[in-house]
């Protein structure tokens, strides 16, 4: 089968074996995959991780132990965890000391013809959503464990920084909460998309005087999290989003004056976020800068990585 | 009256007038005080402070508009909220952006013979409580700040990161919790101290394997912060005690992946202080270094200047 390779940072449309699902796993067709900005950082060499890139898709069971899944279209948890330890025990398998993670650690991604995954990963995608709006499940899962993470109360304030595809989901999952929230970006295209989603969005440069209960970082840069950390108010939520690749250089002194709570937040569970594609509460469509066929995946990439872009989502199978 | 004076990084030992309480305040005769690392900071120019020196006291009432409260022996609040704001009304005047903070932020200190302050910071010190004891008020206070902030169970693992003064009170409350606990430091006479408190006690450079579910960094040190982060288990919370006067380079990245919880943490109430060193919770004597008579305070901050001194005490009356 073809697959999209990455090999010391090199990225090659390769001809692979047809992957041999474990006992637990099932085989999985990949219909269609989302490139995210950690399969960028993944490229620039982040994490070491050398095999078949990729960890957003969607696609159809057709091998499985569970029969009940098969020919079912299906998107997947991406952290496959070893199932015995403290963490998966309490369902947190993404925490998971010895896991694997699709396309990032150990374990083969999703830019490929098929895909094994363990059945217990999976999740049946209701009808009613798109594979192009299903290939977000993963990303809405992200921004939805903030709300795992931290609770919100709706009578708060929030800022979001960054109006890239992460923040931009964020704001749509953080509107759910009825709290009072800006997004504070730097595109005036994506900022206007964000109004049009209904959310007031400010540029940066503008002059903020206020301060917020809970400042969410999503811009990746060294400035997104200065300007993040000066929006804090005293007792407040800093939620950190983005993975900085390179060290980064912070004050500490205000974090412990002001008694800041900073919240890392990464992965979170599919079910929230499919529920809120199916009821629609989550627009995706404006989020996709373009589809790719899977042939022209190098190319794709290269859209990808100019800043700016939305998301750039890969054809596989129709 | 005497008074220890910095302006400009230079202390002196100075005639100045009496202060004069507003209406709301106590005239109180100071009888001893503590030199913390936050003042032997602001000597080196951090937050800026020239004025009197000092928050850590304990004096009696000479006047005041409340009469119940003269004469009688008082520890004190050092935050002086505008008493409006939404933070004041809250009862976290400590947190209240028009603050005032003695000897620190725009309010004379209390390394003076006399001093005002607002009778709402003053708390009554039991007989049953030392003069010496009850100077160590406002850092054991600082400790509970963590109980106030973290929800610690008792079943849970922790590490303390730092074997100064502030680490040693912090260990002795966090003891409390009956949760599992080690205080990591490098001075071999404190950790035979923390061990002569029942706590486990454990050299910097002895290997560590497990993680801790909540990690508390009280070193002041950047190397004790990475020590402190490596420590901390995912989903684990980082409490952030040191206040680093210069910038920290942080590899944030562990944070999101782990989805670390960082609780900068700073001043507390006074009355879970009092009570526990009331109940002999606490032990003060063996954190002291050595009693000064006021006269030879600039003496004294050499002795509370060279590294790893335990509390430096100052005489003011008897």
């Amino acid at each position: 089968m073809k697959a999209l390779y990455l090999e010391n940072t090199v990225l090659e449309l390769r001809d692979v074996e047809l992957p041999k699902p474990a006992d637990n796993q099932a085989l999985v067709k990949v219909k269609m995959a989302g490139i995210c900005n950690t399969d960028i950082e993944l490229v620039k060499g982040y994490m070491g991780f050398n095999g078949i890139l990729g960890h957003e898709f969607v696609g159809v069971v057709e091998e499985s132990s569970q029969p009940e899944l098969i020919g079912k279209r299906v998107c997947g948890e991406i952290n496959l965890g070893c199932g015995r330890c403290d963490y998966c025990s309490k369902g947190l398998s993404r925490h998971c000391p010895n896991r694997s993670v699709l396309g990032i650690v150990n374990q083969a991604g999703v830019f490929a013809e098929y895909m094994a995954i363990p059945n217990e990963n999976l999740q049946i995608v209701p009808d009613s959503i798109s594979n192009e709006a299903a290939v977000f499940v993963e990303p809405i899962a992200a921004a939805f464990e903030i709300l795992e993470q931290v609770h919100i109360q709706p009578d708060q304030r929030i800022a979001v920084i960054g109006d890239g595809k992460l923040g931009l989901l964020i704001c749509q999952v953080l509107k759910l909460t009825c709290a009072e929230l800006i997004l504070v970006g730097k595109h005036e295209s994506k900022l206007e998309l964000a109004r049009s989603f209904g959310i007031n969005a400010i540029p940066k440069d503008k002059q903020i005087l206020e301060k917020f209960d809970i400042v969410v970082e999503a811009s990746g840069s060294p400035s997104g999290f200065s300007t993040a950390m000066s929006l804090v108010r005293p007792r407040g939520t800093f939620v950190l989003k983005s993975t900085f690749a390179s060290n980064l250089e912070i004050n500490a002194a205000p974090i412990v004056i002001d008694e800041i709570n900073i919240v890392g937040s990464r992965c979170g569970q599919f079910k929230p976020a499919i529920r809120a594609l199916e009821q629609n509460q989550i627009q995706t469509s404006p989020l996709v800068d373009s589809v790719y066929p899977f042939e022209k995946v190098l190319e794709a990439f290269e859209r990808a990585k100019s800043p700016g872009t939305l998301k750039v989502l890969l054809q596989l199978d129709d």
